[in-house]
């Protein structure tokens, strides 16, 4: 089986590769080849017997698309995208990246007779956008907020009608707010969800701009990859034509994280976060789904954290090698 | 206030000039200059004191649009299509016409500063496919079941985003079924509904291919150029960003439709339907909707017939010149 990712460089994408690399396979079958694209050529990890190629390009660019799919790869995981907050500043550049390169795309798969390739596509819940529900079910109409959520429902949309037309067996996954987020601080409005928990983890400071009543809903980088992998496997057949998919995860409020986080880490760690209200940043957030059934997602296999403190140790493990910072720890 | 309409040749969009040209006025504004376009020029109605251009061209062509946007109508009402039954068939010739030529001309829009047209755009509940609650509500969310839906689906994304940024002022209309259609029966697999209608009334036979339990949703092309007049001079302030809106109708079994033929025709005319079982057709239209509430477009002012009585009617006045087929007569 060979596979392609799209966006490969990218905090989930580098993590897939990472993780098809180590097990060889996919869903019980043998991967024989992986290519891996970012706009930067994305790092290529340990490979066992797997031949893995990794290539920096522009996927808007003319004949970039076409370039990558020469091999008729079997599973594409696409997470290529310009972000929310760029896409919002860059109207054209959002439509060129999130939107016209996956029509080119689609249009590349389609011009190629017998080869329909399982498609698993990087969406988001910012298809959403309120008035809403406290809980958000699978019937719940999308109504996108930034240009960044018309694109990413649009690009379902297309994937949606190309498999419905036997061109591509496409999955679109609805992201929750990834968190915890390595790295440093970024200044993306959802960036304190991460970093009142990665800070004090680390013996470092946190601000947080919102109240601890704001609740909001998350999945971790491990259960997204988790997603993708499960996607790249499943039977698409009771899909139907409902190619796109509300992804589980876990609704919680500020104060069950700093709770959770006290549990795992203790006083000292949760001392760290310093109220520093933003209301902005409080705006934004008000905006944002809370809670999501993600019930068909579900009974198709998808899984996600259920405490919070999981979210929190999956973090530790995987980003701090099992030790939280000194003063920090319980 | 000059005003273009896309689809002018159509059977909506004849009717909505017409209107215009006698009233003179929308929503109470004079109209100085009306721009008709279609694929074939469409006719000029009367035209009083209106100055009106007639124009056969195909929005698809590079350049059609901006062509027809050069005077910078303040009210665009946009009803041209590639039909469901064509954009199934001919897969790019729907995404071109319906989604890029759209695309194109909120592009041309954006392009001119300070000009914000009212774009009144034709979408359809065809954005909807199955499975369906029996009344579906402003909150259930669009899956469509064709690429027609699709590309309709996207064009409202499109204006929604289009309009949150100021570039342009869109509403986009989704029609219920418009029934009767006047003219010669086509093979379109709604057509029966209006055939066991049109027809009789007319004093001859026509087929019903599906149970008279079969439920669907209904409004007259009366009520259609209605919603496009009240839609062209609304206050937009109240839509928000969610730009779409389900428009009412009258949900009817075909058992109702033909009591409510019998009512106003008398039994001679209901002796001219005859059962013809059609399978194929049964399941075309058991994956259509049957019921909308159209409550956010009932409190913003959009109204249809309440009675089916009421949409014969106005086919009778329309166009029968008051006059049911002898031998139908009641």
């Amino acid at each position: 089986m060979k596979i392609l990712i799209l966006g490969a460089g990218g905090m989930i994408g580098r993590r897939i590769a990472a993780a098809v690399a180590e097990a060889g396979t996919i869903g019980g079958q043998g991967v024989t080849a992986m290519t891996l694209a970012d706009i930067a050529e994305p790092p290529v990890p340990q490979a066992g017997g797997l031949s893995i190629a990794a290539h920096g390009l522009d996927l808007s660019e003319p004949g970039a698309v076409e370039r990558l799919l020469a091999d008729r790869p079997d599973v594409i995981l696409h997470l290529a995208a310009v972000v929310s907050g760029e896409a919002e500043v860059d109207f054209d550049k959002g439509y060129r990246v999130n939107l016209d390169a996956m029509r080119a795309m689609l249009d590349a798969i389609r011009a190629v007779p017998d080869w329909c390739p399982r498609l698993v596509y990087a969406s988001s819940l910012a298809v959403f956008g309120p008035p809403f529900p406290d809980r958000i079910d699978d019937d719940f109409a999308p109504l996108p907020a930034t240009s960044y959520g018309a694109q990413k429902l649009m690009a379902e949309i297309l994937i949606s009608d190309y498999s419905r037309k036997g061109h591509v067996d496409g999955v679109s996954l609805r992201l929750p707010t990834i968190c915890i987020r390595p790295g440093a601080p970024n200044r993306a409005a959802s960036g304190f969800f991460s970093g009142i928990l990665r800070e004090p983890l680390a013996g470092l400071p946190a601000a947080l701009p919102v109240p601890e009543s704001t609740r909001h809903y998350f999945a971790s980088p491990r259960a997204a990859v988790g997603f993708f992998l499960h996607a790249a496997a499943m039977d698409t057949a009771p899909l139907g034509h409902r190619r796109a998919l509300n992804m589980p995860g876990l609704s919680a409020t500020v104060g069950e994280v700093i709770a959770a986080l006290r549990s795992v880490a203790g006083d000292a760690a949760v001392a760290l976060i310093r109220p520093e209200p933003d209301p902005l940043v409080a705006t934004i957030v008000g905006g944002w789904g809370m809670d999501y059934t993600a019930a068909r997602a579900r009974d198709l296999g998808f899984t996600a954290e259920t405490r919070f403190e999981d979210i929190i140790a999956a973090h530790v493990e995987d980003e701090l090698g099992g030790r939280i910072a000194k003063g920090a720890g319980a």
